[in-house]
């Protein structure tokens, strides 16, 4: 693993910070005017569509609101991005230009950094999987028969997925207690955020045409922190038999950086024992997962943060490429911009649980906040943020934050 | 019900046809040039970008290859379009210009007509949710304790939501039948159609406010005839606990012309008595159902085809209008272009079953076919087409043909 490339611009060598020239990740920015395309790099962002005027850069859209165009490009494009922006912002070739078109990052808009086309969110946590088996359904038969043999996903709501900082409000919806004759309508009582990794679509496959997992990797652009929310009371009552619906279809946070693909490299790692041996088209074929820590803190209205998790990438059972190539076995076309969520991501302990439902066991045991507060599950004014870094010789990766701060539930219908 | 409205354009007064002037069902089309906007009528399409250009129409978008913009604007702009055409096309009204912008409609290439933002499928339909729980888990209790308080449904994949006559490939996935120690991957052995309604949305609605029945009613554009191609070995073995991913995902195949909600207006029809109340968010609040004949074809390779389905829409539990209001409940936005299918219309008694699942009753029934073939499910070079026809007082209002044939699986991977 190669070491800190140092850069000459403010910020970028600091060893605990998130972007380095070594992560170059990728949102969407405004300053006043309207949003266009961005790099993370230090303290600050650089315009990509200053540097596409200037012709230091290919023309890739960048002066559009969102990344798609580029992402739709392509590992070459992206890799000639990559040594392009490495050159002019490494140590020793500052340039005015380059310097004019870099904006401090804490004074800058982030938007979402690009269009969505659909939101697949997975199941791909082993220790999650069970957990949730126990609590829903049999603890005695907590993994559902397929999960070792395909990784379970659903497709998701993409309209309702937003950046990091967007508040989110507290769904209604029907909900019935066991114990209930009858379903009645409310607010959610049982409010949750899930730890995940999403990863993102960059170049399309074609319908009927399905994906390698060699296929699938390369054309994943990079990858994101993502929050499912999600209401407990609302998804128990309605997801059998055709799945989550109205208990997620509320809101899906993801960090304002897209990593990329390439600054991950470093950090991949094998994949975990298999239980069963997987089926030829989802085969292990290299070191698809990667080694990112991954934390959680709550803080309550006014309050400090705790933090409530503390885990890593690693504990997943699927790659991303093994979710895109499953996606794709049925002939199902992939798209730019398509989001897979990785599912929850829990540790093997108490303490690496990634969602309240599991820290609190389903509400049964409350989770301690600094200042004294307890949680089961979230209260109106909470704020959750999501914290992700992969640690390399002198620098790290990271995401930026993913974070949401709890609205009460509308008043109607 | 008022009755046939005269028009000059040849075809247009046939009581038989699927578009006369009570229709003006949207579609987009192609001649050998750019796709764009019309409506059909009689024998005819009519350009609406021609009459946009020549100003007889307000600009709505027309010249775009997708009614997204006009489907956006709201019923008021629907409904003084629906007048301006009827004046334009109405008996004795005959001018030049619309006369130049009338192309045969059996000589022009039909287009998908929106752009799809999301499709969500739904199980309204009370026999073939019995069915189908009968078939894939207990019949004793066979509808989900939930049916009766809220329309299920499902996130469905719209990157493969396909026009008309657009070809299947049968996909490939995981099977494991009952009786197998370990799942196998290859192609579908159970395909299958569903013979559905689906709701377009016009207007949007904003993340974190729901809408209500009477609301989502004025949202809703028009509808389309729907087949929710379904592969039932792929769907069996993955859809506990996440519902329904790859054996749906392949294809979603529409009628190329969506007829508008006020066209359908003179065919609403009241609710099916409830056997439980509906919570108040639910509730009918007018005649929101639709009296529209429906029958499903079946064509074996260079075959006839043989009616295998002849059911109607008034077999529906919910309405479009439930179903799009439930979809808000969470506060999940809803967007223009939206596609929100019923779920399987099955009647009550057989010959009124939507999918070959239920007329074949899982396979164990074989249907027969003019020619002497039979069918459990689908095979390779089957055609099945879909119909459907609202009948009026000397008129009847239709979607066109909703069709599909069968291509071999793919070869990889």
């Amino acid at each position: 693993m190669s070491g800190l490339i140092h850069s000459w611009v403010p910020g970028a060598n600091d060893p605990a910070g998130a972007f380095p020239l070594n992560n170059l990740a990728f949102g969407v920015f405004s300053t006043g005017d309207g949003p266009r395309c961005a790099v993370a790099i230090g303290d600050k962002v650089l315009d990509l569509a200053a540097l596409q005027a200037a012709g230091l850069l290919p023309d890739h859209g960048f002066d559009a609101p969102a990344l798609d165009t580029f992402m739709g490009r392509g590992q070459p494009a992206w890799q000639a991005v990559r040594e392009a922006l490495t050159e002019l912002l490494r140590a020793g070739a500052e340039t005015a230009p380059v310097r004019a078109a870099l904006h401090d990052r804490a004074g800058v808009r982030l938007h979402l950094p690009f269009t969505l086309a659909e939101f697949t969110d997975f199941y791909a946590g082993r220790q999650h999987a069970f957990n949730v088996g126990s609590l829903f359904r049999d603890p005695a038969n907590a993994l559902p028969p397929n999960w070792l043999h395909m990784p379970i996903g659903y497709n998701g709501r993409a309209s309702t997925v937003v950046v990091s900082g967007t508040p989110i409000h507290r769904p209604a919806g029907q909900i019935k207690d066991p114990s209930d004759p009858m379903p009645r309508f409310g607010p959610c009582e049982r409010l949750d955020f899930e730890l995940e990794l999403g990863a993102v679509v960059g170049t399309p496959s074609q319908m009927g045409v399905p994906v390698t997992v060699d296929e699938a990797d390369e054309m994943i652009f990079g990858y994101v922190l993502l929050n499912d929310w999600s209401a407990r009371d609302i998804q128990a009552w309605e997801y059998v038999p055709l799945g989550p619906f109205q208990g997620k279809a509320f809101a899906t946070t993801i960090s304002p950086w897209v990593v990329p693909r390439a600054a991950l490299a470093p950090f991949r790692c094998g994949p975990p024992v298999r239980e069963v041996p997987l089926l030829p088209h989802l085969r292990d074929t290299g070191p698809m997962f990667h080694d990112i820590d991954l934390a959680v803190t709550l803080a309550p209205p006014g309050g400090a943060p705790t933090e409530v998790c503390r885990t890593n990438s690693n504990a997943l059972y699927y790659s991303a490429a093994q979710l895109l190539a499953h996606h794709s076995t049925s002939g199902c076309a992939m798209r730019t911009g398509d989001l897979l969520g990785s599912g929850t991501i829990s540790g093997p302990e108490k303490g690496m649980f990634g969602s309240l439902l599991e820290i609190t066991w389903g509400g049964r045991d409350p989770v301690a906040l600094a200042g004294g507060a307890t949680r089961r599950f979230l209260a109106d004014g909470d704020t959750v943020t999501l914290k992700g870094e992969a640690r390399g010789d002198g620098y790290r990766i990271g995401f930026g934050t993913c974070t949401g701060t709890i609205l009460p539930a509308p008043k109607r219908p």
